[in-house]
């Protein structure tokens, strides 16, 4: 299937954060492409990429990156697409570096950043496929499905830990 | 025209910098409407907008809120459409409250946080534009101008202000 | 016993710390109940339970949460009832997003916040005891007994380690 | 009337701050006392204070204080009635010094900790009310309409900007 | 001998980190006195405590706190003598919360804080040597003595470690 | 008379500011000596006028200073006498910057680190009386007076505020 | 005389701050060329403007940027030669996002990070003058007179301002 | 073969972070010698190290500190070579402190600072080697094969880990 959503990230070091993205478009059913570019040491290869999903139909990126995180800023100036960044903690500043490098884009070029870390990992995949499913009813319903479920995980979980003094 | 996006703000002195948004859609031609509900003082006014822009057609919601900034948050439990959160400026923190209020979101609800104040209100409004124009090409187009017009104005300036010693 | 203190957590990751609460109301023989709802993923449910609180009696809740940390701000946008918030260290931002979310509250809902993770959740103990012994004596008693058995244990312990030259 | 509430801030400078907790309560009819005791400067007036309030019928405590703002956690250490600590932004740090130096108390003695600043000081007002309400049915009454008299006034604020493109 | 430094804890915790305290006064012959005693669950015993090391002849206090680190101010309110406080790591938010406590006092009542720790605990019993020494010639001539050690040990550190290419 | 303190800032903009310590001597009746030395732009005029200052009898130092704020750490590395930072608030971090590099020193040389600013530089008059007075009755006494005068001044701006509902 | 130094900035609002390198290199007589250049509206121009500076004989190149900075990393993306990165405070964030954004390059592609606004752009061109310095034994010798002067400054200021009590 | 390059930092424990340096400027053949010296526990070796340097033809100087980190500032003050500042991980405040301490020069004596830790440390040896790459066009050529050797590299892990759903 074509991919709709492409994930990237600066490097390999960030798969198993950037893998909570992967997953949960997976749960959703949502076909994606996963790669590696960096935006300072392969600014082409970022470039390319961003050209080529825009032309093989896909609709929404993930970028993560840590530190001085540019990555999906740069993606950002390639693209009107929307871009999702996620702020990764790998530095010995928890994350703040990350969030502040990706959130705090100047007017005219957004990026929908969300937490730090494998909660916005995830969180980047469930945009992705609110963004999707604005034209794909079948997937609109997959989201409230999974609401629901989320609903009822907190309902079972209450049920076990409630105690009463 | 039945309006594509909500526009939510706390308080009407968010109003000027939430403005941003609201100006930039009207630049894009995007119908919109604005309103003001507190996730605190209004809890049930705000389930209701967001159900009744559920219904009407609505495809992205923009929340603005400074402070304990739960708005964006607030709304986006009540929807599985995209929303986008404005950090505003307003109190003693300098946003930094809003900020970290809005985009640590925990996984399973996501809100795409923009940059603060009235930088991030005007990339709210391109994101959502961003985001409609995937199902709207004419849109889509209209962003690629806007995109080159910024260009354009950037290599004005640079013409205007390039000195060499 | 009916409850005098609803403890509300927004997940079963949280019990380890907000016992620190409940084991402390046990201590002063304040009657509790103690169970999980998200401000996100469970809106109703936390709408439900703060309404059957009011009507069951409940004279204080406590609501511990992390990251974007709004249950304590929802909860006290559904009540007129004292809410305590306990700010929870569930990110790589050490607590300080949960603390800025629940402290910077709007003109209008209060919530009151102790301090981050396992102290605070023992402080809300403490705070909730404080707030009920205004009408209960026996309360009153215990909380001085409690602050005397305080003061016997910091001397205790200063004659163990004191040390001259 | 005897007053139920003492209000203590560390310097007169920060009477128009504080002055939001003395309007607040005296809109819900509630009897205070409000002066001036420095923990540091006049550690003996600040304990005789708490002391002679304890025994005049005071029910809650609010101390606002800023930079190492000691005076709420201080006064917290004379009683065992709640304390709500407000911080005041009186340094270049913008409150945040007066934030970590009310709310990190450790565990044995809590402060109620609301938002910096004029906020907080209205916040502290609402929050005694909500305290000494739970003993007082008259006063639960007036901060349900409070409540209501809120909600209308976000309402009517809606109607006013409320626009559509 | 009589103590010319007293050293003050709030926990019997903090033992590992001021016993750099006393181990470096120790090292220099002065002597001192180490107890424990807590600005909020003992505030009686602090201020007898200074009370008495004013009069048997006590020169300097060392304070450490953690979290809303108030004992030292609290300690400084009840003397006129040079008191140093040591910032200690007590929460998850690294020591910045009771640097800033304890830093930041208002004007009137100074606290001589050191670094966050044990490199500020051992500097703490530095600084009350060189307060001490302005009166004591032999002690004056240790601090020398200990300045010209440490110049050694870093010289004879570069000469292990340099490296040439 | 021979001047017991130096006092140091690293350029004339910091005077506004320094002069709260000057003038808080002038009211102890410390005589001192005020000048100007940076650590960076004049580091042998900084390194001579420290070994000049130990020569002449002074006792404490008192150096201010902003952004990287090294002069109160290089002035330390020079002598063994007691030295006092004060953290100047001169560039956008709001005197954060100086704050970290004055009182995170490494173990071995001390900085007594007093507030931020105008209130820091006055405790620093103060403190660095506290110092002398160690061998200076006469002075202690002063010192006694100042708390005295202190209170006075609480209590009769108490007086003036002091207000019931 | 061909450029030896590329100033570059993301907006004209940056000229202010930014012409402080420029004034600085034409105090030393370094040839420059000033241009407005953005990371995320004109990233070909950015490039383009890279490679000819390259061909053109620029030795170092200093770029000034805001909010999520790229500017400068994403330039030295482009480059082997050194390039000097300018945190502007241009957000709410009083340039910290700035900084992080500028100074927190990942491994393999440095930017020589200079304090925050006027006193960064300054150093930026005293940076760019000591780099160039190195194979021009002129530029050396002036960099020499100019520290002198700074030290003659000092004295000057010390001399006027320098008071005894 | 003559250092062309001078590491120095501030104590034995930085050797770890600091070897990054000089294992990037072996990887490019550029010649170095690597030592310690404290800005506080040795300022004469400070000075006469640096005055060394000048004298045997060091062109570049790469200084890493934690804490207080002086130490790039005051090599900084000695010379007018161009001073890399690396921000060590050395305190409990995750090298905020170093970093401010070394990143906030005031004008007119600049540091090129870099990231904290052993990404700064790598990235310092790169910067000096791109410094000196100005008049030596085959450590120029060397740059750009590391910078084309990073591509590749990047290129290589993307293909490993590249996943399609």
């Amino acid at each position: 299937m074509k991919p709709k959503v492409l994930i990237i990230m600066g490097s390999d070091s960030d798969l198993p954060v950037m893998e909570e993205a992967s997953k949960t478009l997976e749960g959703f059913g949502v076909p994606y492409v996963m790669t590696i570019a960096s935006a300072h040491r392969t600014p082409e290869r970022t470039r390319t990429l961003i050209r080529d999903a825009e032309k093989s139909g896909v609709d929404v990126i993930i970028a993560g990156a840590g530190m001085s995180a540019h990555l999906p800023g740069v993606v950002a100036s390639f693209t009107t697409m929307p871009v999702i960044g996620v702020p990764l903690n790998a530095s010995s500043l928890n994350g703040m570096d990350a969030l502040l490098s990706i959130v705090q884009m100047p007017p005219g070029i957004p990026v929908a950043t969300v937490s730090i870390g494998k909660a916005g990992a995830k969180n980047a995949g469930i945009l992705a496929a609110q963004i999707l499913a604005r034209k794909d009813k079948a997937l609109a319903k997959k989201l409230l499905s999974h609401r629901t479920k989320m609903q009822e995980e907190v309902e079972e979980k209450a049920r076990k830990i409630q105690r009463n003094s």
